[in-house]
């Protein structure tokens, strides 16, 4: 039997191999898309992709392949190829399968239509361009969640796809923490008044301008700090910023360079440099089967979000860095000093934008996203009401943050999620930022790790995530990975505590 | 029947352009390799190009296609789609198939090495760590000789594949013009004694330093006159200056960029543009069949010279364009005027490496590759000795151009072009450029191209070549290119006479 065994997971591995290289060529020509094709080129390498798209489903979904995935004897396999078998069934065949061809070939064909109708919206301000799209991306995946089955919340569906066995019944008691504990500790923060030198010097900051080539020379300066690999990875610019991971040893980040906020492709490298961090860890056992590339969305932002907050937007990072900012950018020439540099990498502000909000806003617009999410989901038979889910959109901003966006752009149009089709994507982030809390808390009994930044030292740091999270790819779970490192489930109170205690201080207020 | 032609016509196209996804995808990984990729990620983009390669194979050479092609009623179908007939009898059934796919795989495989290899031994200036793969190269191209079989001399197989209808017995011709014509001329002009001044003012410019981010703007600038589409394009930068096309709408070019060598990029740079200008010209109805893309290799390469060096070292267009330089690089501070740029420009020196060499020149470095290669495969039973080859090549250019080579960096080793495998390519360069003479002139029976340089106008010129060489993509042959445009047969007088003018005028010669 064993000889059998043997025999049939080398042809399924064949397969896998094969499809790896057709995902290798999607993901490069989605990544050239992004980065580099000109704008003309952007209707063949669709069709390209399309057809792509469609081999690699086929090479996969079919009775044959069926066949011999359900039909190995697991018990007789290693352990990686007894995980690799039950991903292929989770995705392959739980998931994929149940959708028809032509249905996902459909849906892909309107996702590129999709993003370039919200493209075009944003930048008019025009919901109504993009709505009708909205509401097809929307129905489609309502549908999608009909041919795939749901336990509980039929939202559970889509938001298993991110981070596998999240649940509305477990993010609701999450997201309770976020409005009932940190709401009103964001009031207070937010309604401390800043004082005249204070405000002077955020002026001064604003009106600065940096070199972009000075900032690129940073931001790879950096890079090379928290050792990003140069060998295995390559850093270029884009609208936004992103992480692609071909394999291990070709991880490509982007960032994105403004000439008058330094701060935001610091934090955008630093970002992004944490999600390469973990591509370049994976062991190369798994690397380039179907168990390669981060586990889930959440883990995957734990590390962006621990690189970039914890550890980039803490005093001591901050204090390391600052002499060659300094030096490049003249900070000091205008009276912005190490302080001042940490409060302003840490200003807290009740704004409109996600990807633009403080460390302490950002849950509640996650928060937002989600209640949203969840109602849209909630119930698949009662079709969507898009022009009401953006007066919805600002009634929360209103509610939650007291202000309220007064154009779309600034509203329900300034994510490309949903024009996407990522539905269930945005409590990942939220999520995966909490769990940084805890895995810090884990980090920081082995290793000091304030004492470790004044030093921009991350030797040791590095080597302890990837001896926890990042070497194994998906062979473990989300939870598995939090609880074997941390010695505990998840817990949201280390998120909570967290901010508390950082902007408490920082803004000299009783938690 | 019609209908019947119809349908089979309908599945011959659909198979087609899904290689075309697949070709797409390969030429995509190719130049990711050659402008981005970090350095470990080539073992992987190998792996994935060699699938995808092997599936464009089988997608093409097997019974069932092959029946189609050959089955169809050309008669019956329109001239487009007769010429896709044509072209996939000959490229995929009288080319490809012939050569049986496990050793067309090998061959692949081994080509990735071998290019290792060659950039190793350049580097290390050691031939030893390459010569046997050249050894390898060669022998498999007269296997492949012998699959193929062969008209005349067995060369004429490859000299072919990059300019079809070219052969030994009519290249023999136009290179005896060359040696016994143009040799005599080059000696008179490289033994012409500089003035003092004259000297200095080279030596000058061999000292400046030109800012590398200013070139780059420099070339985008060069780019934009002779009208290169960058809604259709890019440019950037890579080891080896090269284009590569995805489709009429989205060709890329790379330039190299030197700190002290202002001119390298210059026309580097609108080298390449001529070639993409070829490319993005190509017609709508052509651009995505098997049809798509320059004709042959000397056509292409006539692109690419004419805009080089007839238009762009032309004393008018340098006029044009020093204001400009002059700004941005302060020619006119170091003593650099428009007339020494033009000199400087078309300075002709006898030296080692090809791909710096003079116009006046550069034929005699092809001269020497045509001779060589025409040995090595003049006689396919004989095996060649790779050793005596690194003599021959010192000694033809001592005899040729009074120089030898002391390194096998300057001589053997210097081009990429055999460790690639491309065997009858380089007398195309040559050809190219000598086509460019001849359409010169035609194009100048309908503009004032000097006129139009003194202007920097390239929308006559470029529109006239789109017409009479671009649009056509394959649909015409290099040779019906030739006589439909400029009225006669390639003639290398046109070639000959402008180089003895042009050289004659600058270095105060008689012809």
């Amino acid at each position: 039997m064993q000889n059998r065994t043997n025999e049939d997971m080398k042809k399924i591995k064949e397969i896998l191999e094969n499809n790896t290289a057709l995902e290798h060529a999607i993901t490069l020509l989605s990544w050239d898309l992004e980065t580099e094709a000109p704008a003309l080129a952007a209707e063949k390498i669709s069709k390209t992709l399309g057809y792509l798209t469609g081999e690699s489903y086929s090479m996969i979904i079919n009775d044959e392949f069926k066949k011999l995935v359900y039909g190995i004897n697991t018990e007789e396999l290693s352990e990686i190829d007894r995980k690799i078998i039950e991903e292929v069934k989770k995705e392959s065949f739980e998931k994929m399968e149940k959708i028809p061809k032509d249905e996902f070939q459909k849906y892909s064909e309107l996702r590129v239509l999709s993003v370039r109708k919200w493209e075009e919206a944003k930048r008019k301000n025009d919901y109504s361009i993009f709505k009708d799209y909205l509401k097809q991306m929307i129905e489609f995946n309502k549908k999608f969640i009909k041919y795939r089955g749901y336990t509980g919340n039929p939202y559970n569906t889509l938001l298993d796809d991110y981070e596998p066995e999240a649940a509305v019944e477990e993010l609701d008691k999450f997201f309770d923490k976020i409005k009932n504990e940190l709401s009103p500790f964001i009031k207070k923060v937010t309604e401390k008044e800043k004082s005249e030198n204070e405000l002077a010097v955020i002026e001064k900051f604003k009106n600065m301008n940096f070199d972009i080539q000075k900032q690129e020379e940073f931001s790879k300066y950096l890079l090379d700090i928290i050792k990003f690999s140069f060998e295995k990875g390559v850093l270029k610019e884009s609208e936004h910023p992103f992480t692609t991971e071909f394999s291990n040893k070709d991880v490509r980040i982007t960032t994105h360079y403004y000439e008058n906020n330094l701060l935001s492709s610091i934090y955008s490298t630093i970002h992004e440099g944490g999600h390469a961090l973990y591509e370049q860890h994976i062991g190369d056992e798994v690397a380039d089967t179907v168990l390669g590339g981060g586990v889930s969305m959440g883990i995957h932002e734990s590390q962006s979000r621990i690189y970039e907050n914890m550890f980039g937007r803490s005093i001591e990072f901050i204090e390391f860095i600052y002499p060659k900012m300094d030096e490049m950018f003249n900070l000091s020439e205008k009276g912005i000093g190490k302080k001042e540099l940490y409060k302003l990498a840490n200003e807290v502000e009740r704004q409109f934008i996600r990807t633009e909000s403080d460390e302490l806003t950002y849950p509640i617009h996650i928060l937002i996203r989600y209640e949203l999410e969840k109602e849209i989901f909630g119930n698949l038979d009662e079709e969507t009401d898009v022009d009401a889910l953006a007066v919805k959109w600002a009634d929360k901003y209103e509610e939650y943050l007291g202000i309220r966006p007064s154009t779309y752009t600034e509203g329900i149009l300034q994510d490309v999620h949903w024009a996407e089709g990522l539905f269930g994507y945005f409590p990942s982030y939220a999520l995966g930022t909490a769990y940084a809390a805890q895995i810090y808390d884990a980090i920081n009994k082995k290793v000091n790790i304030k004492e470790e930044m004044k030093k921009g030292e991350f030797n040791q740091i590095n080597e302890i995530l990837k001896e926890n999270i990042h070497k194994y790819g998906k062979m473990k779970t989300p939870k598995e990975i939090i609880k074997d490192m941390t010695g505990e489930d998840f817990d949201s109170r280390y998120y909570i505590d967290y901010l508390k205690e950082k902007f408490s201080e920082i803004y000299g207020l009783d938690k």
